[in-house]
């Protein structure tokens, strides 16, 4: 995964908060950016699939960042923040916190760094102050430039409605992330991916392989990953399911979307059991995913309303409808940094 | 239970409707709305709560009527029962049908029988002509004129939200039916009954009697509800649960309002788990109660939105509002003859 | 505009009730699909944006139909209706009828012909009888045959939301319907148009033409609906003000879509009107275009919620979400013979 | 009007503020709630209306508070506060700001006095403190503590539904205030306020008396208002209009609820306008009452679905619902001190 920013207080504590099922996301990234970027020319510049790096530019101009914490709740937490960087001279724009029941505190600010008193550029002061004050509280926390524009791996299957959602938006400035690849199993939407001008990469499940051949395929787009630096893959129904340690590498940077009713149907063919019993109202759930499917903390959710004259098929179309909406929204929250999990539940603040 | 309209072509089609899990809301009835008035006034009237008799003169006056059948598809229905009703003379105002991809026909009529050929008030002649197009068609059906008022027993514990709900509703002319009684297993809300001027009988399931204690209540319940000609139980947070014996019984014609979450939560506690789960929206479902706890054909669901700021009594209190909403509008769709049942799931035609 | 089925009773009728503003969608239509093609062919085949006849051999394989009437109330209309269908021998597979407050009656009828009496294929025989019934009851009424399936010309501007979105769900087989032709004043979605392989036509209004550059521009709009046989035209954010006289030829056939806001603002900017005023809620309306801007009978309407924290860029973003649902589900309704006009209010009835 | 906690920085700035269209909600309050108190011991204790006393006994047990100040956008202003407070030994609960593009900074602070290092009781100290701050920042400022229920008027004529739902959620605890009163230009509801144990006074509209009666009456509305402390003034379907005098006497503490359309129809009965334009869409919106009718800022919106099969009187029907919700939350909003007003619009923080 590509590394961007700065990271949680101390290595040690973010993985043992890992362990304790308490993440900010996206999960523990251990490196900056900068480095992240002369590896990448080093290892993976001459890929032709590599997106250039029209980002670069944009890190240099753009003088905002988010900055996202997780502590136990104590007093003095947010008079220490705001004393640290008004103290640097950087000026708060908005600022959401919250308290959860648990005595967890979270808070996203989001400030500008153009009158920062050692320079915008200096963002190493900025780091160690932000390290310092976190050491205090015991503080998780990521530090987001908006020059450091996220990047994002889409992996589909045969069905395009969640994939040109992504694209059409994204084009139309509302997905603020750069979509260097398309992955899928199946050839069928490389065309889509075209017409975007998007590189796409056909990874197919050798057939008769079995677990091998998976792992085999889940090993390449794990490579991809890696040599393209990606933030966040995007599972825009992506119809096969993971193994437990790609799940486990990749959670709480991997988003998916599926579908939810009232009351749940659990097992195959969800729709047509929904059918069977006359639901009123179908819903779609875009969550992280994590090595238990479909249970990973809830990002986004919706619903619509079904009626008796509704069949399996109407209720596939609106469900369709439902599906790219909901991962939209999902991927936008994340994208703009609300996003903050702790236990299986998330923190998504407004943005 | 009162017994208000003519019936299915058959009492033994109808009964075997019943074990094929195919049903009319409500379930099967089998005398006229005459037999149990007198029924009524030779072993009830004396009773205290009985409400006065209020709706007979609007039984002479309302000449309007809806008929609904249901049967196996087949050419002809449609035009069977149109030519039927104009042949008399009678007006349709309205007619919704559905046909069920399993093959089931269903239709709903709504007529005027103003200015029948046989004079408004010869309603056998209506019925019997009916009951000859029902045999042809195998079809079970249920007559009901407007004049009939039905009859509602609301059974309460000690939430209000939803009774009183009703009872707003009610007087303000929203539910087209009669409330002779209110019961409750304790006496909390009696005084709402009484500012509403609506009787209400204190039934409370002895301490320490264990099963036994329960279906003595429940047979006191029974005896209320056939002593008053009931046509509907509602449940408005009722929160004791019935026998097997009882459900089954009252199958169709007793209406139960409880929470519902994507994904579901089984068990206790359901709010706190979907608070665990972080989900972003609750919701609410009604439904005929069967023997099978909270598993009964749907009539109407509803959702809203939760956010990470709702704990778990901010999910209550909106779940309370998505409660009373659900349940009125399921409600207003029984009273306005529009549901009905097949296999575990409703037709429910708009009003 | 392409002629493809059978008409009002007598076309007296049909354009008296034009001018009375009783209206069906899609507006008269005067002579039978056959001619159409047949005239298409002699004058129009060559042309390279003429999609190729698809659709024909559907002509011949599909069996069902849709029959909407509207009539002055009157008793016996249903009786007719169903048991002419029921004496041919076609079987009414939905029927769904709404009588006006004012007393007007509409019906939908879809019915399967596979066993018609006189054979499939003679539906001179069937368009004979429902025009001796509709004289009776001085009915207007449309006959649509699934196999004749509607073409539909789209009209953009710059913004391609809406464009992408219809496209996509055609794509996906939820619109019945062709789309021969995409047309823009402005040159920029042709590479949108052709990654889906539909036509497209830069027609330009001419700078500095004035009213008569405008004129001739939508004067080659018409030849090339007239040409390409279309019967519905899609307004898909057309950012042109047709003229009073185009408007009145294609009313009723030509549909809109745009923003609505509670209360409304009208004028200029009305989103940041509506940003000045603090609203919590924006909407989309759907309409049919009449000459009055904007004012036209209303297809569909919904609204998403608005924060304090939604700047005017967030409003339309949230906008252009609607925007394509609603014009999407108004496009569905009208394409599945659903929508008939009175007045200026329009009948919706449930596909 | 009763005065119950600090105020803005100084008088002649809160005046100056409401001549710029700048508001906090409730609108400028100058005393301290303990001399309200004796106030209303010393001139009203006596009147039978004037409930007891019963939340003093509250504000000695609740240490929480919430601090709501707006102002110029400056750097620096959340960590002046964030210090002040845990300069003082209060933990902040929770913090929500937003600055409008028009430079306005705005803040909502919930915090613990338990530990307050002078003495929690010793709130002189802490709004001296803050008075100091907002000397500095030339800021609004309102604190409200939790202890001082506020008070509420519900005024209205003849329909029930509306007071009905508030008195239910009041009862229920969904709504932090107490309610001395319930008055009404009619005297039919006066059975549903003793239902509750709720006073209700009777001020008639003397007949033929034009303006000078209608003054007569919202003088003794306002002396009612005065003497009893009332905070906010809820208009629960008052069908009078009060005058541009006592508009602007209570702006910013009047809660007025009507129905909204997309588009809107100004005038006389909407609804029926609404009907003729077949809408698909009602909505309710609950605003602060301004001088100029309905046209105060928004705090709360919602709609509901139409069909053509709704007859005026299902809108209205309708619309009662919407009603009642929508001014439930905004009255909870407001009570929980979550809006504030600025130009004509609101921020609604999240409770």
């Amino acid at each position: 995964m590509r590394l961007y920013a700065s990271t949680s207080s101390d290595s040690s504590t973010a993985a043992s908060a890992q362990e304790d099922g308490l993440h900010l996301a996206p999960s523990p990234l251990k490196r900056q950016r900068l480095e992240s970027k002369e590896e990448r020319s080093s290892n993976g510049s001459s890929t032709d699939i590599s997106s250039p790096p029209q980002a670069d530019s944009a890190v240099v101009e753009s003088h905002l960042a988010t900055l996202m914490v997780k502590c136990p709740d104590r007093k003095g937490v947010i008079a220490a923040l705001a004393q640290l960087l008004y103290g640097l001279g950087c000026n708060i724009l908005a600022s959401d916190q919250f308290t959860a029941e648990e005595g967890v505190y979270f808070q996203r600010i989001r400030f500008d760094l153009t009158d920062m008193v050692v320079g915008t550029a200096n963002k190493a002061v900025l780091e160690r102050a932000i390290a310092e004050v976190a050491d205090r509280f015991g503080m998780e926390w990521r530090l987001f430039y908006d020059g450091a524009v996220k990047r994002v791996a889409i992996l589909v299957s045969r069905l395009d409605h969640c994939l040109y959602d992504i694209l059409i938006r994204h084009r139309a400035g509302e997905l603020k992330c750069e979509i260097p690849i398309i992955v899928s199993n199946h050839p069928d939407l490389e065309g889509i991916a075209s017409s975007f001008g998007i590189p796409f990469r056909h990874l197919p499940v050798a057939k008769g392989s079995g677990q091998d051949g998976k792992r085999a395929q889940e090993a390449q787009i794990e490579a991809l990953v890696e040599e393209l630096g990606i933030d966040f893959i995007v599972l825009a129904r992506y119809m096969q399911i993971f193994s437990e340690e790609f799940c486990s590498r990749h959670a709480m940077h991997t988003i998916n979307i599926h579908h939810s009713f009232l009351p749940a149907f659990e097992g195959a063919k969800p729709y047509h059991r929904a059918y069977e019993r006359g639901v009123k109202v179908i819903g779609a759930t875009a969550h992280f995913a994590t090595s238990e499917l479909d249970a990973g903390p809830i990002i986004e959710q919706d619903v619509t309303r079904i009626s008796h004259r509704d069949s399996v098929h109407d209720m596939i179309r609106k469900g369709r409808d439902l599906e790219r909406l909901v991962l939209a929204r999902a991927l936008r929250a994340v994208l703009s940094d609300c996003v903050m999990v702790y236990g299986n539940r998330t923190v998504v603040f407004e943005i």
